[in-house]
């Protein structure tokens, strides 16, 4: 056991996510932040605020900068963001008009809740295009599948037999509605926070929507009317969409132990996993993975819409809480949808099963 | 403190919402389920698989129906769900074709779920309309705020001067992004449950779906291509919106249970509560409940999550589960816009701070 | 589905405890709050602090008194507390000196936490007597049992035969556990919180803690040295001992779940629910339903962590939060021992597999 | 934002611990494994189990054994347990009876289980000193502060002035019983979980419990009759300790960040975190951190009260939850009491509330 399973060495290939993890790095956090500092400059350059020049000099800066961590790790710990540091460490390598223009009219939680946005977008898509994969599996299996029958089982006693692909059906259609859900919340879980210090937008004048709208379109975020530093509705919502996948994916883990239970055996999965003591045991592993999964973004779900309780213009104590919650959530949903496909691609219905 | 705040006489006052708790009354589920019942006969006769007679004596019978309560309570101590008992007692008022027509081709979840998804759709537009009168409430005081400022506070430290309206806004967006996502989860949290004793609708042949779409028609739910039984997300979903809705609402009464403090004094609100011990103290005791409130939710949301793990055809475990939990979670709301409006008519802001 | 499952007249049965119930009635909370008025006014005299015959009075008055009830409901929605309009009503019966006298130094929270406090005691000894029963109802099962043998299944898979009174130690000895937890958390979780109006006994100058001490006596509470107004640890720890309740009992409800699977049936149930539409099934309802009390407090017992944030003196928002949380949890650990009492009761081991 | 905000680079000075964090590392978690192995070799020899050679031997291969770390991430992956691989590895450089000597009667649950208990005592030491180290510093900070008086806040407003003594109490005494409280746990929590194959230890006959008390005295931990596989009630009593510390000090910080707000200033704050916006303002962000921890825990404990439907003799889904859970909250506890220590040294009554 450690304290951080995803990217524990050995408890990364049952519980983690290579693909999704590329997202989580603190290179990818802050290659974000350069990205938003550039593309503020420009924007803000765009509607005249600063020069053009300096605009282009932050973009060349930032393009290739690498931070020392350690002094933003002895920043993070004094000012709770790592923002101010990073600014400071940014301006050393700037002339006095471009250090002058870089971050103007912003502050740090439009930077961090942009490198978020952008982040969780790109984590989005990922988990979009694995629902669309499963889905796809689930229905190919329905055509094998035909009119193959098992026995359907209602509060854990066999009820009467009903057609394999109702089985399929119930794994797969919650995925479907998931990927519909994933464009709803679009517009709300990955717009652009941008609002200032304290979320006015006050000191870019007439020009602030203007600045914003650009900042949105370069980023690929969703422009939004406010500053939403303190409305977190969008960001408990994403993390709600992260749990119905593994939720949905858990009730599919479940189903599959069930089914998998040396006294059921309607199907069969090859390569379980092995015991250290008992040799001829095939251990459905990825099938309670899936159940553990979906209990522990079940879990964590609630400290995000405690984070909803967002006191005056930036709560620090609120905001700081998502930072340690989304990304477990993504993450474990991108390990959820991994092991789905693993197990997918191990499973078939057991011979006396099969439809003739 | 008793089991059931929102029924108890005494805290029902502060805690409860009487407009709601008509959706939660034994009464008026049962109603529910007698009007499924009907409607189900009368769906079944128009495609033929029963009597129009049989369909216009359960109509007649459970039209006036008043079952006894002793008894249902024993059957669903025995079976888990009141609907088997029920039956048996609507049965014996019908004729032989009316009995045996009763519910054919269903099964107990279809009747509770349904029951449920009716009452939910009404409080959905209840809570609709409070969140709509909360909007122009907001709305209104932005226009009488006009240009007055306050103090923007980040970290629980004063900042700068922001524009009031920016706090209205603050409080208000959220409540407008609710009741677009209302009808953006409508069709799955209020659809029709219907598939018979497993799931599959396999009792009524190739009429099954046309006598689910007449039957969802009937109710006034959304027609649904599966049953399910098993797939809860559009539950949990709707429990995802009662919270936004909470938390939503509990950092506006963060944010008053501030401005309200003696030393900051922003705000002004007539009528706070009194104390045993010190009459001169004001306590802003409906911003703390909403605060209470959408911690209460946020707590509860984990349940509905973990319900997702709803294996085989039907749960007994996860299913009952969901009834413990949605119910308080949508009075808990009730509560939370009953209590917000009832602040909005007794908050201004303090005289230094009004607009010229 | 309805609010208030413990005290619906339909699920009481399946969810309920008629025995613990009683100790959640509005007039059982009103009984403790006025012999908690009584004992602090002898208290007082004891220590000359207000007149014997003050005391008398509030005693006599206070023993028969039956309150406004809609009056409360009207001063608990105005003051966020019962107490301060329980005491005007309480008041108009007493003759000056001993209205005067009622509730010196003392404030609305050390009334309700007392009231609280007493009852919840009176909860843990019901438990506790019940864990008991548990305990040697398992005791006389394993004596049964001898050397009879059932498969243990590890990851859901059937791994090698066991004896089964392993089984029955591993439900039992998480009970026993809670036998003596109980004892060691008494001290800290039934403690009297005292402390007047802002939790420092100052309005009882030098006699104030040899009040508190007489009054715990009074009261049956533990006496704490200071107010405990904002400190909660003690309240959450009971909050835990109950979910360690339901969750050993959760466990319990699953495994036999599992053992009556039709595709098991090692254990056999005596009586188990029927279906509305399946005549043939006998279903675990009860085993079921200790799952769902398991997965009920799980998630409740979060919200009471969440309410040890408690701010300053005293925090409207977090108290009222243990109100909505506490009483639930207690009567789900009713209604699982009360559950698993009747399962024991009903449960043996299928004839293959006793011993011989 | 990264998913493992206790080992980021950037994010540990913030949310980290260093001292504690050595505890979760892979290597202290495979450490803890090999002289689990060693120290059950030699139990088994001391009771003639074994060969005296082979636990030699097994003893001398595994006191600098150095795993092929991608060989154990495979091996987890496919078995859900680092166990089998790492014994696969082990015996590689054994002879043949040490080969078969190693691990003999056990099984991974034992393994993992036992490097959990020895690591989570640790744990418990560190946090216990610390907790110490707090209730000094509050006792030093109560003899400084004399007679000062304070205003006490009752529901988030201004009651009456009391003596600062009294905070400074109701800051310490819940810390003062968690350490009391360790010791009551600590028989549960720490045991030895040591059960073999289906956790009934027959695989060592009557030899079986003379092993597990031996192999307990060796590792540290309390000894328990059973093999506690599926009961974890030890583990949720674990986690409950470490959410009542952080809850404890979650109530200090948010104290702290009232009395600092700028409209309070009761009490200064040496050194508050800056701002990339606004340089006049000095951020509580050690405050408002604890605040953080404390909701974080409180979510997460909700986890491992689910855990505890441990189905069967061993659940791979409920299991593995704990893994995800229990090492943050540790991590979080850590952080917290390490951050209260650092608040503690920097805070002090501002001048005008200092007592003459």
């Amino acid at each position: 056991m450690t304290a951080a399973v995803f990217s524990n060495p050995i408890l990364a290939g049952l519980l983690g996510d290579e693909e999704l993890s590329s997202y989580f790095t603190p290179a990818s956090d802050i290659e974000a932040m350069l990205v938003f500092e550039s593309a503020l400059a420009q924007a803000q350059a765009d509607e005249g605020l600063i020069s053009l020049d300096a605009a282009k000099a932050i973009a060349a800066h930032t393009l290739d900068f690498t931070p020392d961590i350690a002094g933003l790790a002895e920043g993070t710990a004094r000012d709770g963001v790592v923002v101010p540091e990073l600014l400071r460490q940014i301006r050393l390598g700037l002339g006095e008009e471009a250090a002058k223009a870089l971050h103007t009219g912003s502050t740090s939680q439009d930077v961090i809740d942009a490198s978020m946005a952008m982040r969780m977008m790109g984590v989005s898509l990922v988990l979009d295009r694995r629902l669309d994969a499963l889905v796809d599996g689930l229905a190919r299996w329905s055509i094998d599948a035909g009119s193959a029958e098992v026995m359907a089982h209602t509060r854990m006693q066999a009820a009467r037999p009903t057609r394999f692909v109702r089985k399929l059906s119930a794994w797969s259609d919650p995925l479907v509605r998931c990927r519909l859900r994933r464009e709803e919340i679009a517009p709300r879980a990955f717009a652009l926070r941008f609002g200032g210090p304290v979320g006015d937008r006050a000191d870019l004048g007439n020009k602030a929507d203007a600045v914003a709208t650009r900042l949105a379109g370069a980023l690929g975020l969703w422009p939004a009317p406010g500053s939403l530093h303190s409305d977190r509705d969008g960001i408990a919502e994403f993390g709600n969409w992260l749990s119905l996948i593994t939720g949905a994916l858990g009730k599919f883990g479940q189903d599959l132990a069930l089914s998998l239970q040396t006294e059921n055996g309607e199907l069969s999965l090859v390569g379980g996993g092995g015991s250290s003591a008992m040799p001829h045991k095939q251990n459905p592993v990825g099938a309670e993975v899936l159940v553990t999964l979906a209990r522990f973004n079940a879990t964590l779900i609630a400290g995000l819409h405690q984070s909803l309780v967002h006191e005056n213009e930036r709560s620090g104590a609120a905001w700081t809480l998502e930072w340690m919650i989304l990304p477990q959530m993504a993450m474990a949903a991108g390990a959820a949808t991994r092991t789905a496909q693993d197990l997918l691609g191990r499973l078939s219905l057991a011979e006396p099963y099969q439809s003739g």
